[in-house]
C-alpha cells in the first residue's frame, strides 16, 4: 500500500468541499486530510475537524494568514481550491509556488488569473488539475496531447432552467425559477451562472487556460441530459468524449487521485452512465444490446475466449472456411454459426504455443470443410425439406 | 522536420492496404514506403511499386521468404499487417522479434495467436497498434491506463445488414443481402463477418489481447450510425468514448502516426462526426447550439477571452456583483448581462500581472455596483414602464 495522499481544502464547508470530504471518507486508505479552511460556517468546520483530524484549520476570521497556513504550511500533496470568488487567490498562488498540486474548483481564480497561475505552476513544477466536470472531461480526453494536435474542444452545457423559455420570459425570471436547475446540485452562484450561461462562458475562458487553446477552438453545445461533459476533436479527425452521471464527486475524486484513479467498486453503476442512455435510445446515444438468438456467432467468440488456449484460433479458422462456403453458395447463412460451433466442439484446444496454434488452425479447417461438405449434400437432398 | 517514418505493408492491394497508401500519399512529408507485399493482384502491386518506390516488394508467388523480406529486411519502422487469414503469421512474428512496430489490421492474427504475439512484442520492445476502428477507439480512450483501472470496455457494432430481420429471414439470407453493409466499406470476408456479428466476436477476443481484459469486462452494444466506436469505463465511474466518421483511413492514419497524430487540416470535417449527430438530435447525442440572443453572457465571456489582459477578471468580478444583486432582488435576470457588458466597456484591461488583476477586480466591482444602484433606482421608478 502506497503512502496516503495528504489533502488540504480551502472552502471545506461549501458544496464542493463537503463532497470532497465525502469522497475522502469513502477512501480512507488513500487520503489523509491535513488542512481545512472555511468561511462563516464555523460549526460545520469544527465537526469536519473532529472527524478528519487535520493538522491545520482556519476560518475567514483568521484572515489571509489562516488560508495560507492551510494551503502551504499543512504539508499537503494536493490543495483543493474550492472557495468562491477572489478570497483565496493569494493562498493558492503561495501553494503553487511551494510546489503543491492544486485541484481548482474555483473557476473565478482561473478566469481572472489563470495565465499567471499556470506560468507560476510551470516554474514551480506543480500541477493544476480541473475539478469542473467539463474540464475534467476534456482533461481525460486530451490526456497529455499537445494543443497543436487539438483541432478544437466541445464543452457541453445543460442549458440551465431557461433553455426552453422565450427572451421575454427570461428577462424577468425570478430567483426561485433560476435556482431550479434541471440536473446538477450546485451552490447558489453557480446555479444562477448556469441560468445565464455565464457558467459556460467562464468555463470557455477556464478551458483556454487549461488546454492552451484560443476561443475559436472552444465550442459550446447544449446537451440537456448532462451525460456527456466534453469532447476533444483532434487534427486527424478523431473525437474523444467523456461521459458520467451528473455527480461532482466523480471529477473531484479524479482530481484528488490523479494520476491514479479511485476504485469505487461499481462497474455496473458506471455502466449506467451509458446504460441510461442505452435504455432510452431515442434521447441519447442510441445503443441496443445484441440479440444472441439471431446472432449466435458473438456468443461463440465469448465461448472461445473463455475456453482459451487455441480455441480462438479454431474459431477463426472455422469462420474463414464457413464464410467462404457461404459466399460460394455452399452453406446457408445460419449454418456459418453451426459450422463454427461444431468445430469448437470437435477440435481440442488446451495448449498454447505457435505449433499448437498452427495445428488447431489446420484441424479446424479440416473439420469445418467436412461440415460444409455434409451441409452441401444435405441442402442438395430434397428430404431436408426447406 | 523530423525523419520520415518508414512503412512496410503486408496486403497492400487489399481494402486496408490501398486505404493506407491513400493516407501515406496525402502525407508524403511524414511517411516513406519501404516494403509492399500483396497476394494475386500483381498488376496493382506493380502500379503501387512504381508510385511509392519501396525497397522491397513481394507477392504470394515469392512464398514466405518474400513476406519476411518485406516485413523485416526492408528496414521498416512500422509494419502494417493487412493480409487476411494466417498467410502472414510468420512474417509478422519475425517483424515483432526484430523490434519493428506492427499496426495490426489482420484480426485473425490477434485472435489466433495474440497472447503469443503480445508476449514476443513485450520481450522485443516492439509496439502492437490496433487498426480496427473499435480497438483504435478504445486505445485512444484508455491511452496507457492499466487494466486494473478499467472496469470494462464497450465495443460498438453497426448491427450489420440483418439487424432488423427475423431469425427466419436471416437463416436463408443471400450472399448479395449479406454484402450490403449499411455504413462501412470493407472486404468480402469482413462484410460477411459483420452480417453474422462474428466480426464483433473476433473483436471481443482481439480487445481481450490488446487491453488485457477478460471477456466479462468486454461489452458489445449495437449502435446503428457507426459514429461512436468504443468506450472505456474506468473504476472511478468515468466513461471515455471515441467518435469518428466511418472511414478506415482514420484508424489507419492513427496507427501509422502513433504516438503523433496526423494533421488533416479539416477541423470542420472533424466536427461533422459530432455535427451530424448534433443536427439530428433525436437519433444521436442530442446536441443543440446555444442561442446568443437569449443567453448573451456566453458571448461576453468569448469577448473577454479575446480582449485578454484583465478583461476576464473584470468579467468575473462584474458577474459576481450582478448575480448577488439578482439574488437580492435588486436586478432583473436580463440585467445581469447588461451589467457585465457595461463593466467590460468601462474598465481598462490591457495589462496582465497580479496587481493589475486585483485593480481590475476592484474597478469592475465598483462599476458593477454602481450599475446595480442605477438599475435598482430605475426599477423602483414607475416611469421605466415595465
Amino acid at each position: 500500500m502506497s503512502k496516503r495522499k495528504r489533502v488540504a481544502i480551502l472552502g471545506s464547508t461549501g458544496s464542493i468541499g463537503t463532497q470532497a470530504l465525502d469522497v475522502i471518507a469513502r477512501h480512507p486508505e488513500r487520503f489523509e486530510v491535513v488542512g481545512l479552511a472555511a468561511g462563516r460556517n464555523v460549526t460545520l468546520l469544527e465537526q469536519q475537524a473532529a472527524r478528519f483530524h487535520p493538522r491545520v484549520t482556519a476560518s475567514v476570521a483568521d484572515g489571509p494568514a489562516g488560508l495560507r497556513a492551510v494551503a502551504v504550511d499543512a504539508g499537503a500533496d494536493i490543495l483543493l481550491a474550492a472557495t468562491d470568488g477572489a478570497v483565496a487567490f493569494d493562498a493558492v498562488f503561495a501553494a503553487v509556488d511551494a510546489g503543491v498540486d492544486v485541484a481548482v474548483a474555483n473557476k473565478e481564480l482561473i478566469v481572472a488569473a489563470g495565465e499567471l497561475l499556470f506560468a507560476r505552476a510551470r516554474a514551480a513544477g506543480s500541477r493544476l488539475l480541473p475539478v469542473d466536470s467539463e474540464h475534467s472531461a476534456i482533461f481525460q480526453c486530451v490526456d497529455g496531447e499537445p494543443p497543436e494536435r487539438i483541432a478544437g474542444i466541445v464543452l457541453t452545457a445543460s442549458g440551465g432552467p431557461f433553455w426552453e423559455r422565450s427572451a421575454e420570459e427570461i428577462r424577468d425570471a425570478s430567483v426561485g425559477d433560476a435556482l431550479r436547475h434541471p440536473t446538477w446540485q450546485m451552490g447558489v452562484k453557480n446555479t444562477i451562472d448556469s441560468a445565464t450561461l455565464m457558467n459556460k462562458g467562464l468555463e470557455v475562458i477556464e478551458a483556454s487556460r487549461f488546454f492552451g487553446l484560443p476561443g475559436e477552438r472552444i465550442h459550446v453545445l447544449v446537451h440537456r441530459t448532462s451525460v456527456a461533459h466534453g469532447f476533444a476533436i483532434f487534427t486527424d479527425g478523431n473525437v474523444v468524449g467523456q461521459f458520467a452521471p451528473p455527480d461532482m464527486r466523480l471529477p473531484i475524486g479524479y482530481a484528488l487521485a490523479y494520476p491514479d484513479r479511485l476504485d469505487d467498486g461499481r462497474p455496473v453503476d458506471a455502466l449506467v452512465a451509458l446504460g441510461g442512455a442505452r435504455e432510452a435510445a431515442a434521447t441519447a446515444l442510441g445503443f441496443e444490446r445484441p440479440d444472441p438468438v439471431r446472432f449466435p456467432c458473438l456468443g461463440l467468440a465469448y465461448r472461445a475466449l473463455a475456453e482459451g488456449g487455441t480455441a480462438p484460433a479454431a474459431l477463426s479458422a472455422a469462420n474463414e472456411i464457413a464464410v467462404a462456403a457461404f459466399v460460394d453458395g455452399r452453406l446457408r447463412f445460419a449454418d456459418i454459426a453451426e459450422c463454427i460451433a461444431s468445430t469448437l466442439d470437435a477440435v481440442p484446444h488446451d495448449e498454447l504455443n505457435l505449433a499448437a496454434v498452427r495445428a488447431a488452425d489446420r484441424a479446424a479447417r479440416t473439420h469445418a470443410a467436412a461440415f460444409v461438405e455434409r451441409a452441401t449434400v444435405a441442402t442438395a437432398t430434397p428430404e431436408r425439406g426447406r
